[in-house]
């Protein structure tokens, strides 16, 4: 699969204020070159594994079909090993440095796409069965906890005097990552209304450490390895972690309104499921007569049926939700954007990590 | 539930050469002087866990029913912590130096636990739910990688400039763990006989990365935070992995031999389920024509019925297995303690773990 494959650009999530012509290239063009230097890395650690963890690894990667047939899928588009790499140009470090850090943080969101999948029984992962529908729950949970391990493990073993900073920053990442998903399972079970609603504040404290974290740290791992300043990582992790909350408000809209033939989801998925994400959320704080009428059609105990999902989705977008979603994600870019730029940062490489950002936006999947 | 408890000694796994009388009362006080130092430290970070793995983390450990009312059951002996705690003060520092290690252990062991229930399916453990069957997998997936994300991170916060080498030994450990595990779920599918067995030498590695990694980590990462020098940190990583070896050892005889009373498993528990363990390894390494009678009786495709199980157990113990795997046990306690006493360690430390050993052969659950 190319490096384009998924990225061209739906005018309905297009943004004049953030996304210029240029940045396109130069984002797939930085993603090809980082995916160059970090996928023989990644590949040798995950052949250091058990050969079965390794094999729903090479899966889970793309790398090859379930019964081993090299090269027929799609390990996603390398955002996060992106970021690790332009992170560490960034600060005067060479990409190289950023390896290990690269290679964990593919690692670590492998694994999470690999656990979560399990608790949200999602049987569909990048168009192909999902690690647990393919190879089995118990070989699904043992093969993450293998990638788990080996992330920390790569980290951990990064020649350098600053790896036991970046061992303290993963694993704050990973216990928010946890957190973040506990309460995401969580929301889906909490009523529409009344006290026990999720509010927004909830709902952007969920996605900070559920997306957000694991962002952060990617920006900002290689160049704590690589011994950068605070001012700078700290910077760096700011500007990942906007970008976390940017992609989630996309994934959000994408999961109501994206096209199943692109996401591989069902049509309106989310809200079959009664997840309560930003748009959701948004439109009800706009509306607060839209929160009982979601109940009516979505908070039945029983799957809600298509006419009531679609009209949900509409009564949503009408109090403005989709656009609320979509804004909040181009805000946060542009700060992430601002707050690079103010850095003493190799322009360049910022250039290309805004680029990438704006990507994020235009994502259809 | 009192520190004794489990703890008697049947006369069928004392050992004359290894257990004095007097080791027992010595080993049930350490255990409980370690506990009561590491324990409140263990309920301090796991309440710092989002509540939902918190509390079936909580469960776990012994300290609440399913529902949440306390103190209902029992986490365990507490081996792991106090080795931690043991190993840290024989190399002569403090005890409360140990604590960040030994309470990274028991989170790594618990973690462990929930997840192989997962995989094997085990229902019960400790005389109660395991965690799946308690609260649901997906639930008890996120709970173990709560503690793993949650034990990394004890390792990597301890101030302490040896805290990169501790989250190393960490690390390879949880690497070892996880290989163990893939290898032992793997064995039950492998045949009795015929060039794909399983053979001794390869069970043996297999107990070393899933029970001799943890116990010697458990015994080492306590001084490698204090900063023990290698060649003691090494003699008791040495001597926690012949404990584990030892404790697996007696752990397969008591899988076949074990009063389902006692250990809460059905009797001939590990023949049902096809699991090639030490004694019937060496029982059929002892007597070639073994391996074909077992598999006849065992490895129809079917589970086994009660009348074949009962008569492949009389067979591996009239060839010696069980013999075999007491004897095993008691050599590798004996060696593990002739390697500590050589080294420059303090005296009545080294006695308790010595102490604690010899009881892993008397366990009964």
């Amino acid at each position: 699969m190319s490096p384009q494959a998924g990225l061209h650009t739906p005018d309905s999530l297009r943004s004049p204020r953030t996304t210029a012509a240029s940045t396109t290239p130069r984002a797939v063009a930085a993603l090809a070159r980082c995916r160059e230097l970090v996928e023989p890395a990644l590949r040798k650690a995950v052949q250091g594994l058990h050969p079965e963890p390794g094999r729903i690894a090479a899966h889970a990667f793309g790398w090859c079909d379930a019964d081993g047939t090299p090269g027929v899928g799609s390990g996603g588009k390398g955002v996060r090993p992106a970021l690790a790499v332009l992170g560490t140009q960034a600060v005067g470090a060479s990409a190289d440095a950023a390896v290990p850090a690269a290679v964990a943080i593919e690692l670590i969101h492998t694994f999470s796409l690999m656990h979560d999948d399990i608790m949200d029984g999602d049987e569909r992962r990048r168009h192909r069965d999902s690690s647990w529908k393919a190879f089995g729950t118990g070989p699904a949970v043992l093969a993450g906890d293998a990638l788990f391990a080996l992330a920390v493990r790569t980290v951990a073993e990064a020649d350098d005097a600053c790896g036991a900073q970046a061992v303290r920053q993963l694993a704050m990442m990973l216990g928010e990552l946890v957190h973040g998903q506990a309460d995401d399972v969580l929301f889906e079970t909490r009523p529409w209304t009344g006290p026990h609603a999720v509010g927004l504040a909830e709902y952007r404290a969920m996605a900070a450490r559920k997306t957000g974290s694991l962002l952060g740290c990617a920006t900002a791992l290689g160049p704590v390895l690589a011994g950068a300043p605070p001012r700078l990582t700290d910077a760096l992790a700011q500007a990942g972690r906007e970008w976390g909350l940017a992609f989630q408000a996309v994934d959000d809209v994408l999961g109501i309104w994206g096209d199943p033939q692109v996401t591989g989801k069902p049509v309106h998925s989310d809200l079959r499921r009664g997840k309560k994400t930003l748009p959701v959320l948004a439109a009800m704080a706009a509306q607060p007569s839209l929160g009982p009428r979601l109940e009516r059609l979505l908070g039945g105990g029983t799957p809600p049926d298509e006419a009531s999902v679609r009209c949900a989705a509409d009564l949503v977008e009408e109090a403005g939700g989709r656009a609320y979603a979509l804004r909040d994600a181009r805000t946060r870019v542009a700060a992430a954007r601002d707050r690079l730029r103010a850095e003493p940062l190799v322009t360049p490489r910022v250039d290309d990590l805004v680029a990438l950002s704006e990507l994020l936006l235009d994502r259809r999947v």
